[in-house]
């Protein structure tokens, strides 16, 4: 059955070329990423072992989560933890098949322990975390459906991705600066920088102002004079990468609402501000790009924790991210492509309602039909996204 | 101080005329829903205790919150509740100020209550359902912020708002049809359909398809035969009421995952979902304007649950979408306008970093500027979307 | 088969005429009572259930329960709630049976918000209570075992039940002075009288002083002038009360802890301590017989919420306790009997391992054969006491 | 001032001589008894905290606790987890003195981790272990007491300690019984045997049956087989063992549940019960002496947990029993001693109401005043209790 792929030509300007541009991401140490990422975890955790017993990933969709803040007392060198951060999690998971029981609950908490052990270094994830896990079983219908279901899945829901290519300058600053402030190289230097880190950058014309909140650790300071030393090198440190990925002039701030004279800075026991009330919720952050691009079109799905077989939602998501990145890779005459992949329920997922792609190109005529054969095939292989997202390859926050 | 405020005249095809469109409304009784709905009149409530207490909106944030599906076995006729209901509320509330102390538990168990038992008529909310309130105390400074702030608020974050107007009539049909379905009349005559009503439109070029799923009310059916003939006089009302919305071709479609020949229905205790499984989160469902359209710019702030005093996020979504409905109601020559507010971190609320608007508009250029005063006297006048929300007259889902 | 009931001659001095005496009641609305209570009328309202659907009780045993005390600020008048009180109910019970499900989680909760507005009057169970249910289901065998198990079940342990009659003048005052203060007689007449009211009766040679701890409630008084005239009054009652019951010279203390002067008095919100930090467990209150009596014997066991039918712990301790009194009652030259009974797990509870009958009396050898008929007796009937218990005609605690 | 010290000559027949007698002892890895532990050890961490930070040990209980058993699925050589147990704990203890906050969470949590990996060697502390802590902040009034109090405390409460000695044959039998098969020493030979073992020794005449339960660990055992040899080992060790302490006819009976023929054996994949649905409440197990003794005078009194500065119920407790146990060492011409020390509120706690010492001995009238000296000494050197209690040196079950 022919694919139900529409390529058409823009009639919008693209963003970079707009005058206004807003990007944002929540680092993975953000509450709304912690929360994303113990749910992603707790899926692949649970795909892996669904694989492991019965060769096939079985029904599972925790895609709901809360973490509700702590409280710290925090004083250079250290600080106290006065309410564990706790954990709420939710959704549904197979919890038997075929006579076999799967021990979900052990499975979620031990992923999202061990999750979170490696995402936040300076928590003790043992005595300051509590978790409450509500997942429970799902239906049996859908047992079967996952057990002996078609090679391609039918789509769970109807529900739609979106992505775009190519990332303007301020989405790739945006992005790998806080990539390179989590990075395990720059962790050795500088351990005093805590994991959350929200970027935010703003351009009007061809001025960008970026704006970075870090939560630093308080046991690697011993005062607020080395505060501001390290603020400051941080600082130095991010201008020096942004010049690598822009010739545009680009102002950096960082901790704009520290008021060092007062002796408030934004300090934290353990590199989180989740430690001390802020709240995260799954589905509330980056998009599977890593990014929260206003100005963009995008989706209010939550793909983590979704399951990667027939969420639609999550499959998609991916795909027109995937997708779009190919395509201005391939043919880098595509300026601008901005993708649309509309699922219908209880139809093959390589079969979507409606596959939208719009085009920015000096030589959209020639490219048109290139595009048409990159989309159509990769909708062939849309069950590979269901691997690569198990094997942890493709990201989805 | 002058406003920032840009017009702009679009460089894109307004929504109604590109080729597809895409639409969704979750009801009022969707998980995703009722849990927006719990949070936001938790600040409503803590917001008219604390003008009753202190003459003013004191700090508050209660914008996430989390609905756990229950068990249910549904029979025509009845049923039994196996699992309750579970709701996580979460997010911070002034306790104290000035030597007075708030009740905040007290009022956010009762406020979530009594709204339940307003929005789902057939829910024990007594016996089903189980509240475990995590909401905890803000900090002392913000007590002092909003005791002795100015008369404009600062602006307690960077975020940005978003709306649009006029609504296309795949956005009308949506909207209504809910309203019309969960209306007191319609309930009065038909009891039997839930509140959870989840209705999807789309378009492709001039033929609309609209789903709705209803979750209908066992208590008020004896046989599938009852089911199948009051399900099939549901769908005839939705036709007639889309009729007097739109010329265009329109096909509705009810319950599309029934088998009625398996008995196999969308059969409810309750009429939610949330009864048998299904989550729900703060910020997952509809925006402020009550709609999910992917293919508008759209924010992934969730607007129910923040106080409405300094937080940007929300004043600024119900801010523009009223701005923007007002702009095409005052000026008919506007065909098209999208609106973005966003704010900067500690300046007053008033003043913008940029307020983009943008208009599809014959007469552009002699509107233009009509417009721009508009915008300028709205914004000047922000502080009424306080009370407006705090009344219960702006809606934010 | 015979069964093994042992009658001896006392080789002790019985407790009236012991040098000192020490009894205590907790009232119904104390925090470990109230929590007794809820999980006995739990147990209750499953059996009903059960009979109703099964013509049979099934297996459950909600002996576990905790309630962790809330917070409040108290004033003349009235005052605030500003944390709930929490309950943790747990144990196991049956959930399935036949194909037929049990919707246990909603009796319990049903349950326990009904006894709560019965026990507690000015407590707002809806609003100011969280209930968090842990109940479980429990193994598959018992469900056969209590369906189709034989007429007299068999010890599902090894426990012990004991009693004994009469009361002394000690334990008559203590357990009615707290009857007295909570009938509704007495609250129409003073409805400031809080339900939590803790009696200690302390007798050395002949000179009884009985402590009283009342909490007050706060709406029904306006001062604390108001508080000291009513505290007299409830004084004087009580003194009025126990003459009725014992000739001995009484003193009566009531809220010793009470500082008039500082304002430091036993104010609360709702009439009991749980409101403002007093936790609860089952089995921590008052013995079946209503009374903690250390200079009697006395089981650990907690009867509240084991199921009636073949938990020996809870029907050896009614039965204990009954059979005591009747054989007083049947044969007054008895002047004190201490019973204890032992069951053989896995045995029918009408052959308890041993009946152990310790007899003061002066017609010891006259009195022991009608003594052992009277038990023999009513251990044949002992099944008796499942209804007894399920018909509320057999208090608990 | 004089102690109210009264000396009596017992007008019974000690427990030993008596007819029956029935003593239970529940191990260390029994579900009562792990909460007891684990509140304790929170109470002696929250004391060596509040010793460090200021010197003194500040206001505590932390008496009430909760274990909600978990479920497993248990075969030969392993087994699955598929719910955690769960953990409630609660009570008060003081958050903030001078200025300092105390982290009462943190050392709670870490506390109570702590004592599970040592007491329960199979369970996975980290994964299949949830906790709760509703331990709330006491109030102020009561820092300001611990902080500043009286060297020798006053009584919180009016309350009572009992304890006896020696202890009988049945008494030590099932007292070392579980030490033995719980010693370091014991578990290195037999690491199938797990720390939930229940004895329970019952006396009828000079003949004892000492039934043991104890819950063996799947992964050491590959078979029912070697399930039954290692069961008839232990028996055997038990016999050997008992030999040692009685030379009263005993019959050892472990794990008469057992059906060997269907497979129905007492197998666990962590060593306690509590993995698999039986719950456990602080202060339904062992009192302080570490038995259960139905036929002896005992209180209801939950020691674990409570602060052992001024709370009477519990330092009255230990007292009783050590000085029960000097009195007979010291004095062997004691047959028997029971001791009964009541409290009297807000007095000093070296001066009990009545201290009540009962004795058998056929040298009354010469040990009396000997016995008396020794009472006086041990009550004016109470506050010794405490440091032993902190130190680990007094058993509280």
């Amino acid at each position: 059955m022919e694919r139900n792929i529409i390529i058409e030509k823009a009639s919008y300007v693209p963003v970079p070329k707009r005058g206004v541009e807003l990007v944002e991401r929540k680092g993975i140490g953000h509450p709304d990423s912690i929360i994303d990422g113990i749910m992603e975890e707790i899926s692949r955790g649970l795909s892996r072992e669904y694989i492991k017993e019965f060769g096939k990933i079985l029904h599972h969709n925790v895609d709901k989560g809360q973490l509700c803040g702590g409280a710290t007392e925090v004083e250079y060198g250290g600080g106290k933890f006065l309410k564990p951060i706790f954990f709420l999690l939710t959704g549904r998971a197979t919890e038997e098949a075929e006579g076999k029981k799967i021990e979900v609950q052990h499975i979620a908490r031990e992923t999202a322990r061990n999750y979170l052990k490696g995402v936040v270094r300076n928590l003790d994830v043992e005595n300051d975390v509590e978790i409450d896990s509500r997942i429970s079983g799902g239906s049996k219908d859908l047992v079967e459906l996952f057990l002996r279901g078609p090679a391609v899945p039918f789509a769970n829901d109807t529900s739609f991705g979106a992505g775009f290519a190519p990332f303007s300058d301020v989405e790739k600053i945006v992005l790998e600066i806080e990539n390179y402030l989590n990075s395990p190289e720059y962790k050795q230097i500088h351990p005093e920088v805590g994991e959350d880190i929200k970027v935010m950058g703003l351009r009007q014309g061809d001025k960008i102002k970026v704006t970075v909140a870090i939560a630093f650790v308080s046991k690697y300071m011993s005062s607020l004079q080395e505060y501001a030393e390290k603020k400051a090198k941080v600082k130095e440190d991010i201008e020096k990468k942004v010049k690598e990925i822009t010739p545009l002039d680009t102002e950096i701030f960082v901790n704009t609402a520290d008021h060092e004279e007062k002796g408030s800075v934004y300090l934290t026991l353990t590199g989180t501000s989740a430690e001390m009330g802020d709240d995260g919720s799954v589905g509330r952050g980056n998009r599977v790009n890593g990014l929260i691009t206003p100005f963009r079109s995008m989706t209010l799905e939550a793909a983590a924790g979704k399951n990667p077989v027939n969420h639609v939602g999550k499959i998609y998501s991916v795909l027109a991210h995937e997708m779009a990145f190919d395509i201005v890779r391939e043919y880098p005459q595509v300026e601008d492509v901005s993708i649309t992949l509309l699922s219908q329920i209880g139809k093959p997922i390589d079969q979507p309602k409606v596959a939208s792609i719009v085009i920015v190109s000096d030589e959209y005529d020639t490219v048109k039909d290139k595009v048409h054969s990159l989309v159509d095939k990769q909708l062939e292989n849309v069950t590979e996204i269901t691997n690569k997202i198990v094997e942890g390859k493709a990201k989805v926050f």
